[in-house]
Formats: structure tokens, C-alpha cells, sequence
């Protein structure tokens, strides 16, 4: 299936392949160069060559800091001095913490007042100002831009954005400059700012290259999305992939992925507790639920993958290791 | 404390640094030559930088397939012919059977009825001859001494065989090849296999390096070996540590750490579960009870690593999932 010749959208502000680049030479004295992973046993087992780019590896254990990064990086001096809000429950609000520490940005993250005590711990410890916020009561978006716009703060959102999407994409980046050209790419997709960052890459490397996005059966909006051609949206769905229970595709992402993504497949959580008992068991890798999506779309025969080279993102790897017990008993 | 001007045995068939020099040439295209990863933020908690070398991510998951593959590319071609046999329920048994299949020598692999039978699936998953016993009934080595006699097998023994020394040590090798000089070097201390292979190599390369075994409190016979210069036993030591439930230091491995290593410490059982929560929480690696001794000692403060390169061998990932988050609740 290929979304490539239907676009019905108008041109969004594009993220291209030279913005994925310049985030990479950006971001290279602050992120990982994440290391590659393989296994022969699971090769074999699926008659093709898995090449796992490791970001659960990443700075605060996933890639968001990639995108946080090349954001924080190109404030402008007077937005820089000001600082930054954010809000997240997730992995980005530490990306966006670790970044402004080290990058010197004040940091605001809007986090709901239940969140796990160790992801505030964490958050705070960053150095970033963290303001709680009850979720029966307050709507983040309303409170996190009266602050904002209060304190003078830039917003930084977690997918859709430009900026964050072009320094996601610096992860396939890294990935076809370790293992040169693939058949196939598989990446994760929550809000789509991932996705559609390695898509672009893919697409201007290796046009070739099949692009493969993966959600969470209860969480297919992207999936409609992207075969509707109409942006569909999930409230709060029943997944354990926390980072893919985003309400729908953004308006930089929807058409960057309409464009360059070749197809949009879906997993139940079933199948990601038996791809993350692999990766943890077998390849000695705590990866979380969304970062175990592409893993399970392979194990589970959704895609044609015999005798190609693959190439899969493994997004994270941030749980909470309790959690993760209930599931693998 | 050093023991290296008190040794009272007589030279030992040694293992020296060539010998694991050649070990390295002869196993380079088996195993893998695995990552060394580091955490800047537990570099800042603990004040030294520590550089983990990641055997964990070695073939069948753990160091013990450098020694099995170093052993059988040494034997005969009339010994490869009859085959070879070992004992073990742990690592051993799956590198031997790896390494057998990989290598063309049959193999038999004595294991005790009552073994997991993950382990028992993944050893004959390998091609390898499972001869069970009762643990309640039989000796497991008089069976295997018999079962080798009668049917003109070479026993491989878990760590006391030069060839099996030599190829630990390749471990260490790779490490001061990635990292370079190094003040100190903290190795897992079961048998004293890969104790003895790795401070051959620091003692060659870097003497100035402070060489540092590390025991389960529980399991503290080669502490107590090193301190008196007499071979002291432990008899099934209660330790989650089941790659140092060893009874005793061999007949080569002893000399060569007494001769060899700076230091023995112990750790209990609880420092162990809190360096594995911070190596899978953390730094995303499912890292086994005896591969987190190192890092054990380190956050318990048993060493001087102020300010130092510190490098440490995490041995091995092989644990049973649920057995281990049980320990994280």
C-alpha cells in the first residue's frame, strides 16, 4: 500500500532531508551516536537480516532527546534566555529536561500531579521547574499556554514541530550510515514525529526503502489516517504502549507521513509483550512497550520481510521494571 | 592488599598473555566482539568513569562462549571427531553447545533433571546430547567422568582448563583495545575462570592497573583462598548469584589469582539486586545476579575509585525474567 500519489493535503512547512542533516551535525556534541544491535538466532528464526537501532540507549533512554535538542538549539538568543515549557507525562519531558540543563535553557514541564514519582524525581533532578496539575480538573494544553504566555516561554511540543521532527529523523540517519542501504524500514508511530522523520531520510537515501509505521491495535488513528487520507483520532486508548496512546497525527506530521511512508500496520499488546520478552530475554534489551511495536509486527507475520535487510527503531526503553513483571508473567 | 609476593604453589601450568593473545586470532571469527557502554550519569553519581564491558551481549548471552570455543579449536582432530562432554547447568552448557554445533564437534551435556526447561530446550535448540540426572541420586561428575570414558569424549571443564582461561581473558583484551589505559579493573569471581583470564591480560598490559575480584558475601571462598593462600570451599551457597555458586577455585585459576589480582571483595545479595535495578532501569541492560557484582561493590563503596578509569565485566544477562523482577518489587 502506498500513500505517496494520493496527498490530498495542501504543502505543509516540509521538513527535508538538508533540515535532518543540519540537526545531525547540531546535535552530534550533545546525543549518543546509538549503537546497532543484532541477533543471529532471531535471524534466523524469521528468515531475514534485523538490524535494531538502539535508542532506548539514547540520553534519558529514548529518542526524544534528539528532537528536544535540535529545538532547543535553534531558539533565538531572546527565546533561549526566557525558556522553554513543555508538557508530557512521557519521555519528553525529560528529553526537554536533560536538554535545557545542558544547554542552558530554563526549563517549564506541565506534568500531571499522579505522575510516577521516579519520572517527576527524574524530571526535577534535570534541573527543570515542574508544575503539577490535576487531570480530572485542568486541561494541560489550557494551563501549559497560559504559562507560557505569562512567563514569556516558547512552547515545545513533543512531535509536531519541525524542529523536533527533523532531529528524530537524525536516528535513521545514524542507522543507514551504520548498515548502508535496507529493503525495509519499521519504526514505531505515536504522534508520528519519529516516523516521519525517518521517513523523510529514507525516502532521499533510499528511495527504495520500504517505510513501515507500526501502532497498537487500540490505537490505529495513524493507520486511518493514513489510508483515509482524513485525519482520525483515538481518546485515551487501552494500550500499554504509553507512547503511542497520542490522540492523532499532527498537522507537520500527518502529511510528511502521507508522503513518504509506503505502509501502516497495527499490533495488539499481546503481541508486544511477546517481542519485548525477546528483546529482554534473548538480546538483553529493556526496550518499553512502543519501542517493542516494529519487533512485534515481524514476529507476528504482518510484513513481507523474507530475505531482506531491515532495518527496525527501537524508540525507548523507559519502564517501570514493576509494570513490566505483570506482563511477563 | 596484594597477594602477588606470597604465592606459596608450586607454577601451575600458566596461562600467559600470548596465550590469550592467540586466543583472541583463534575465536575472532565465533564471537562476537562485544560493546563497552557508559552512563554519564552514573559516572557523576559515583565520581569515576566506569566503562562496562558488555558480555552480556555475547553469544548464548554471557563470556563462557570465548573459553568453550577457544577449547574445542584446540582439540585433536581425533578428539573433535569423538566429540567432548561437559557438566554444567548454567552458561557452560549453552556455550558448549553453541560452540560444538558451530564448530562440528558433538557434544554432551550432563544437566541435572530438574533444570529449567528453557535451559534444557535452548542447550538441545543447539544440537547438543542432554544427559539428564537426579540430582538427589547421582554425582553429576562421576556420571560424566563415565559417560566420557566410555564413549572416548574430552571433558571441558566450566573454568579450570588453560584453553577455557585463555579465552576469558579475551574479554578483557577487547576492553583495554576500546577503552585504552585503565586504573582499575573489577571482574565477577565464580570458579576464577574469567578472574584469572582477565588479570593475566591487565597484569601484561597495564601492571600499574588494579586488578578486582568480586564474590557474593554468601559465596566467599576465593576472598578467603586469596587473604590465607589456602584453597578454601563453599558448599551451595544461597546466593541469587548463580554463576559464583562455584564451589572452589581450580587448580589453575587459583595461582593465577593469587599471582595476578590485587583484591577480593564481597558484596551481599541486595547490593547485587540494586546494581542490576540501575543497569536495566538505567542503562536499558538485562545484565544476570553475577554479571552486577562489579557494579555492586562500586555503589556499596568497597573500592577506591575516586576520580579513576574504572572498567567492569558484566559477565553475563541469562535470568529468568519473572525470577528477576520478583527481585525488583
Amino acid at each position: 500500500m502506498s500513500g505517496r500519489a494520493e496527498v490530498p493535503h495542501p504543502a505543509p512547512p516540509a521538513v527535508t532531508f538538508a533540515d535532518v542533516e543540519a540537526a545531525a551535525a547540531r546535535i552530534a556534541p550533545w546525543a549518543h551516536t546509538t549503537p546497532v544491535h543484532t541477533s543471529r538466532t532471531l535471524n534466523t528464526q524469521v528468515g531475514a537480516q534485523l538490524h535494531f537501532k538502539c535508542e532506548n540507549l539514547q540520553r534519558v533512554g529514548a529518542f526524544k532527546f534528539r528532537g528536544a535538542c535540535n529545538a532547543l538549539l535553534q531558539l533565538s538568543d531572546n527565546a533561549r534566555q526566557h525558556g522553554v515549557l513543555a508538557w508530557s507525562s512521557g519521555n519528553h519531558a525529560q528529553a526537554m529536561a536533560l536538554a535545557g540543563r545542558l544547554l542552558d535553557v530554563p526549563t517549564t514541564l506541565v506534568m500531571p500531579a499522579d505522575a510516577p514519582a521516579a519520572k517527576l524525581a527524574a524530571t526535577r533532578g534535570y534541573g527543570a521547574e515542574v508544575v503539577l496539575y490535576d487531570r480530572r480538573t485542568t486541561v494541560r494544553e489550557t494551563l501549559g499556554r497560559k504559562i507560557a504566555k505569562d512567563r514569556g516561554l516558547t512552547i515545545i511540543p513533543p512531535y509536531d514541530h519541525p524542529h523536533v521532527i527533523a532531529g528524530q529523523g537524525t536516528a535513521a540517519l545514524e542507522l543507514f550510515a551504520a548498515v548502508g542501504p535496507l529493503d525495509m524500514l519499521i519504526v514505531p508511530c505515536g504522534g508520528g514525529g519519529l516516523l516521519s522523520g525517518c521517513a523523510v531520510v529514507a525516502r532521499a537515501l533510499h528511495p527504495e526503502c520500504t517505510v513501515v509505521g507500526v501502532e497498537p491495535e487500540t490505537a490505529d488513528d495513524a493507520t486511518r489516517s493514513f489510508t483515509t487520507g482524513v485525519l482520525h483520532r483515538v481518546h485515551e486508548p487501552p494500550t500499554i504502549a504509553d507512547g503511542a496512546r497520542t490522540p492523532s497525527l499532527g498537522d507537520h506530521t500527518f502529511p510528511l507521513i502521507l508522503n513518504n511512508v509506503d505502509q501502516m500496520v497495527t499490533v495488539p499488546d499481546e503481541a508486544l509483550v511477546e517481542a519485548m520478552r525477546w528483546l529482554w530475554s534473548r538480546m538483553k534489551l529493556v526496550v518499553e512497550p512502543t519501542g517493542a511495536l516494529p519487533l512485534a509486527a515481524v514476529l507476528r507475520g504482518r510484513l513481507n520481510i523474507a530475505e531482506k535487510r531491515v532495518g527496525i527503531i527501537i524508540s525507548g526503553g523507559n519502564v517501570d521494571l514493576a509494570t513490566a513483571l505483570g506482563w511477563f508473567q
